[in-house]
C-alpha cells in the first residue's frame, strides 16, 4: 500500500475563502489518492461545506479554530498573546508529528516565526528559504529567497543552491537542475563579496553528479528561463518578486484600458477573451504565487492571500509531490555529497 | 534670446542606426527650438541622412570619427586602447565646454568610467547614479541607482534621494516630489542598517522645504506609482529594473502566443491591434529606457542600444527639459538646503 500523506490546512487569517480551499483541496485529493486533510477554521462553517464533496469529507479531519492571526498582526507580538491560533495549530500537529506538511494562506512572518520556533531548521541547513515557482519562455523555475532571510553571506547562498536544487530536481524531473546566482552581470568581476565567494564554492561543487553551476545570471533572466534555479539573498529576491508582480499588474491594467478604448478594441477583446484568460492563468500570481518554505524538518507552504481554488489546488499539488518524493531526504543527499567532497 | 544647448551625440557602437538618431533628434529639435548637436559618427554617411532634415542639418555640427567602443568592450581595457572613440570624443566636448551634455546608446560601462574620469562628479555629491523613468498606473516615477554604483551606504541613498528629487521636480514639474526607500516592508522593523539609517536622516530633512520623505515602498509600488521618486542601492535597482523588463517581454510572448492561438483570436487581435499597439508604446522599453547619469558636472544619458526614434526624441526632449531647468543647480540647492538644516 502507498504512503499516506497528512497535509494540516490553516483557513482562517486570509481573504482566500474556506470554499475556495475546500474546492482546491478536492481537486487535488482527485489527483492524489494517498492525501489526508487536517483542516483548522471555523468547524460549522466547514462542516456544512465539506459535505458537497464526498471524498474530501472522508479524507478530512476538522479542527474547530476561533483564534486566528491577522494580516497586521506582528511576528514578535503574537509568540506570547496568541497561543491558540489555528495557524499555530497546524504548525503544531507537524510538530507532533500527526502531520506532514503546512498549508496556510496567512500573515507570511507570523508563519516563519512559528516555523521556526516549533518545527525548526534540519540540521544540515544553516537558515531557511522562501522559494517560489516563477513562469518563464522556456517552463517554470525555482527561485529563491524571497524574503526569509535578508542577511547577506555566502553561505546562505549555497544552501539555497542546494533547495532551490532539490526542489527544481523533484518538481521539473531533472536529475542535475542547473543554477544561477542572480547579479548585476555576467562577467565574473560583477558583484559582491559574498556572492564571488558562493560563485567560487558552487564552481568548485560543480563537479559533483549533483551540483550543475551555470553562473551568474541578471533579471531578465528569470523570466527568459536561462537556469532552473535563481539564487538570491531574501532582500533582493523579495523586491525581484513584487517588481515582478507589480510589473504584470501594470501590463494587464494597460491591457484593460487599451480595450476598453474603443467599440472596436471591445469587439476585439470580446473575440480574444478566451486567448487574454490563457494568458492571465499563466501569469496569474493566484495561481502561481505560493512561498515554499525550504529548510526546515517538515515542509510549510504559503499561499497569497487572495488565492482562488486553482491557486489552491496547484499549492497542494506540489506538496503532495514534495513529500511523496521526500524533498527532506533529497536535501539532506545533496548536503552528504557535498560534505564528501 | 534664449539660451542655446549643445548637445553631444555619440552614433556608433550600439545598434541604434544612426537614421533613427537623426530621425529623433530632428523631432526633438522641432520641440526644442533652442538646440544644437555636435554628431560624432561617420561623416559620410551622416552627411547624407541630415540632408533630409534642414533645420536639423543647420543646427548640427557633424564630428567624424572611425574608432568606437563596442557593446563587448571592457571598460577596464578601454581607458588605453581607444583615445580617439566616438564615445570619448563626445565626452571630451562636454569636459572642454563646447558642449553641455552627452547622449549615447554604448556600452554603458565604458560610458560610466569615460564620464567619471573625464566629466567627474560633483562636488556636493558621493557617488553618481543612473535614474531612469518608470511608467506606473498613475503615470511616472524616479528609480534610482540602477546599477552606477552597487556598494550600500546610507549616504548613497540620501545622495540618491537628492538626485531623484531634482530629477522628479524638473519632469514632473512638481516642487517637493515624495520619496521612497525601496525595501523589503513598510514597517520600520525592515532592512538594513544602512537602510533604516538612511530612513531616519530622511525622516529629519523631512521639514525642508525640499526633501518630501514618505517612507519605505516595496518592489510592487513602484508599478503602483506609490511615490513620485523610489530610491535604491545600484545592486537592487540594476536587479529589479531586468526583472521588470523580463516580466514585460514575458508577458508580451504569452499575448502573442495566445492571439495567434485560434482564428477568431486572431481577428480579435486584428480588431483590438491600435490598442495594444499603445499599450507596447506605454511600456515599450525602446522608448522608456533611458538611464540618466546623475550627480557629474555635466548630464550624459544612455539610451537603449536598440533605441528606435521615438526613444531618440523622447530622450533627447528629457536632456533639452534637464539642461533648461538647470538640473545641477537644482542638486545644488538640494545639497545646500540639507547642509543649512
Amino acid at each position: 500500500m502507498e504512503k499516506v500523506y497528512t497535509l494540516s490546512v490553516d483557513t482562517l487569517g486570509s481573504e482566500t475563502s474556506y470554499k475556495d480551499i475546500l474546492k482546491g483541496l478536492n481537486l487535488s485529493l482527485l489527483r492524489n489518492i494517498n492525501y489526508k486533510f487536517k483542516i483548522f477554521g471555523d468547524e460549522e462553517l466547514l462542516k456544512k461545506e465539506i459535505s458537497k464533496y464526498e471524498r474530501l469529507d472522508e479524507s478530512s479531519e476538522l479542527i474547530h479554530c476561533e483564534e486566528f492571526i491577522s494580516m497586521d498582526d506582528k511576528p514578535s507580538d503574537i509568540i506570547k498573546t496568541k497561543t491558540s491560533s489555528s495557524m499555530l495549530r497546524a504548525i503544531k500537529s507537524v510538530e507532533e508529528k500527526t502531520s506532514d506538511a503546512v498549508l496556510s494562506f496567512g500573515n507570511t512572518g507570523a508563519l516563519m516565526t512559528y516555523s521556526l520556533l516549533n518545527i525548526k531548521t534540519l540540521a544540515e541547513i544553516k537558515r531557511p528559504a522562501i522559494a517560489s515557482i516563477w513562469p518563464n519562455l522556456k517552463g517554470e523555475s525555482i527561485v529563491l529567497d524571497l524574503g526569509a532571510n535578508t542577511k547577506k553571506d555566502s553561505r546562505y547562498l549555497i544552501d539555497n543552491a542546494i533547495l532551490g536544487s532539490s526542489l527544481a530536481s523533484i518538481l521539473f524531473k531533472i536529475s542535475s537542475p542547473s543554477i544561477g546566482i542572480l547579479n548585476v552581470g555576467k562577467e565574473d568581476i560583477k558583484g559582491s563579496d559574498e556572492i564571488k565567494l558562493a560563485a567560487d564554492e558552487l564552481s568548485k561543487l560543480s563537479d559533483t553528479s549533483l551540483i550543475n553551476y551555470f553562473g551568474y545570471v541578471e533579471g531578465n533572466d528569470i523570466s527568459n528561463g536561462l537556469t532552473n534555479v535563481v539564487v538570491t539573498d531574501g532582500f533582493t529576491g523579495n523586491i525581484s518578486l513584487k517588481t515582478a508582480e507589480g510589473t504584470a499588474k501594470l501590463f494587464q491594467s494597460h491591457l484593460n484600458d487599451a480595450f476598453r478604448s474603443s467599440l472596436i478594441s471591445k469587439i476585439g477583446y470580446f473575440l480574444s477573451s478566451l486567448a487574454m484568460k490563457s494568458v492571465k492563468d499563466r501569469l496569474d500570481p493566484r495561481v502561481h504565487n505560493c512561498g515554499i518554505l525550504m529548510g526546515l524538518n517538515a515542509l510549510v507552504v504559503k499561499c497569497h492571500g487572495q488565492s482562488e481554488f486553482k491557486g489552491v489546488s496547484y499549492a497542494t499539488d506540489i506538496i503532495y509531490s514534495l513529500l511523496s518524493n521526500d524533498v527532506n531526504q533529497k536535501i539532506k543527499t545533496y548536503v552528504r555529497e557535498i560534505q564528501h567532497k
